[in-house]
């Protein structure tokens, strides 16, 4: 029996601690721990949107595990033809693929494709819709607890863009689940989510106030793709409510700074903090690797 | 010495049967037969056409093998700079590429690529024009075969785009080839092929008779992207020459379904019968791979 | 500690016979020599600018060394997203990536990047802009080295577009650092670089008399692709200054022709040449695998 990994929010804490645990345990201090675990197997990245990093990330991750791996950017391919996302699916597992790693603009379709597929193949969710983002959750988690033994004292705040992130969503719960102490999303009102009274978080539009005794800042990028709005002025946006470094200086002495990737300079942090002491961004970069090992290994229920 | 593998008529009965043969050899319980029978070699897949579905059974079936395999879409890379497509494969050859796999919708390419590459190299027909898709063929009838192990007393019906398929050209000549007793065109008048005259087959636009005593219903896409013309309503097109539940049950009671994807469903068929028991529609799918591990090692006249 | 390779003219003159000679010590009668030198790194192609040819020739050198090849054409992927070409370089170093093959339209850009990324990383350039394409320049002068043990005694005459070539700039700087006795650029006077008192060679619009006693003529494809201007008469270039037959016939009787591909057949070279008994141009490509596995030893100081 394998596993899906569609959202943050079907694990235990437990799975959660163990996925953490087993991407450390992969951790090398060159690299990653190359094996055989994943020999024979063949992954498909089947990418309904285009990505660099996370397909990247996915396909070194599966390889490092000693799989085959199949990059499928289907925007310009069947999908002319008229082929659903499901059969698709379906035959690609026909003709033998293992695993599927999907991205998918629409909500939901991850799932829909994992119950299609049935329990003898793995789905693992690389991003969908405006809700998960998983995989990065699991990274962020990981690059905390390199920094912190214990999650129940820390106050997290996120800024930039929450009301378009999957990546925001899937954090909020993974600290959560982690027991964090406060999660405080800090941003124009317009960039707060729409279901905010279900999510375990205080919102607020006072950024300076906001910081205060904050541990870790994350930043989500200001989605422009995704704005039909024109109400955020980008060329102001980083004075107003992105992470410059005179409110890096308002949370705690030793606060880090992550932000998914990609990030834009100068709109939702200041180029001297990402690329500064307390920026860890290329940190969670480089365990996405290590993460993504430990959600195939969970998902074939190996190691 | 290798062989090109270009049209299906260039084969003889025996060939064919040998293919079959060899590919049924490579099917395991639970997928392929892995080997290192082309270590060493390396496959261009190298698509003038887009193409999700065949590229990957290629790319599956030449790993499979122990080869390496790169993948070239040509549609924006160095067509833009106007060289032909003889001069890129004369120059992958030289780069030391052994096999191509090579998709094109100019009828006769594929052939004029492997004369220009000659017999030191192998040149892979993965569909060509309106005429070839030799490699469909050969899954076609491996799927037929592994239902029946007599050829000769089938009754065959073809419904849908007889006139734009090149699968349907294919598997006519190969269905033909294996010695099957009739082959019924089944579909409106504008869509049966200019050159009726010249194949084996019996066409009429009488669907309900014409189902009866059929053992095999085989279904083309309707090629949107081929039609010019207008004649053809998407929209009733189901209704009225489609494969409905209703028509399966006018054939053989233990009638078998098939159709080479990708699937416009609710158009040339219906989702019930796609989904339902008589269909072999994953089936094939899962056939492509070791169909085409064959169609290599009869190539390399390997195994 | 690893060295970048960016452009021809940081090389000493031993370094690039270093390079021909290990190039050639991997040729073998039956293709290139495999082995495990690279294994365990992993190569990523990030091409800014779409390529078949070079990236398929770096793709195999890297694989023949027994790397890992990541293929990334970022156009429209994450540069979409408004990251910069640095931060997807950086990113991708932070995943594990130990080599970059770099191809950017932008002069400079490769620098750039091998700057950011420092010296535990392995740069190379794969075309950058008007001026760089070192890669292609140790293919080339290998391919002159097969054919003349002595670079001392040669005219080498350059036509077609010289203007926006960085070939041209490459394989002039190649041929004058290996001690040729002349280097002719014969072209339009547009064609002709704009710097060109700064180069170490003899321009003239005088193809029949510049061709006389040349021991090599070199073609440069009139790109198109970069001529805003419409000066250039495409259906006239061939006729009045690109290598016909009688213009071969100017130059030595064992003259050798080369073009970097692709080629524009029947405007800077004739069908005949390029086909003809005088023209090294499958030679080049078949040079070009040898040629950058070289690159890859150089720059990860092996063999």
């Amino acid at each position: 029996m394998h596993k899906h990994f569609i959202d943050i929010t079907q694990l235990t804490k437990v799975e959660l601690q163990n996925l953490i645990k087993q991407a450390q345990h992969f951790i090398t201090p060159t690299g990653v721990k190359k094996s055989n675990l994943l020999q024979g197997k063949t992954i498909a990245n089947l990418f309904f949107e285009p990505s660099t990093r996370t397909r990247c990330s996915f396909e070194m991750a599966a390889k490092a595990l000693g799989a085959e791996v199949l990059n499928l950017e289907i925007s310009n391919s069947s999908a002319i033809k008229g082929e659903t996302e499901l059969d698709t699916a379906l035959n690609l597992q026909a003709m033998g693929v293992d695993a599927f790693v999907v991205r998918h603009k629409e909500n939901g379709m991850v799932q829909k494709i994992a119950d299609a597929l049935g329990e003898n193949c793995v789905v693992i969710n690389a991003g969908n819709g405006t809700r998960q983002h998983p995989s990065q959750a699991v990274l962020d988690m990981l690059t905390i607890s390199q920094k912190f033994r214990d999650f129940s004292p820390l106050i997290i705040a996120i800024m930039g863009d929450c009301h378009h992130s999957r990546v925001g969503y899937s954090d909020i719960f993974a600290l959560h689940l982690l027991g964090v102490k406060e999660i405080r999303l800090l941003t124009h009102e317009k960039l707060l989510p729409n279901d905010l009274d279900k999510l375990p978080v205080i919102a607020s539009t006072d950024i300076t106030t906001g910081l205060k005794n904050v541990d870790i800042i994350l930043t989500l990028r200001l989605q422009k793709e995704r704005h039909g709005e024109a109400f955020i002025n980008e060329k102001n946006f980083l004075e107003q409510y992105g992470l410059t470094q005179e409110r890096v200086a308002l949370a705690k002495p030793d606060v880090l700074v992550m932000a998914p990737g990609p990030i834009n300079r100068g709109v939702e942090i200041a180029d001297i903090v990402a690329d500064g002491a307390h920026s860890l961004i290329l940190q969670q970069t480089k365990n996405g690797v290590p993460a993504r090992m430990a959600i195939f290994a969970h998902c074939f229920q190996l190691g």
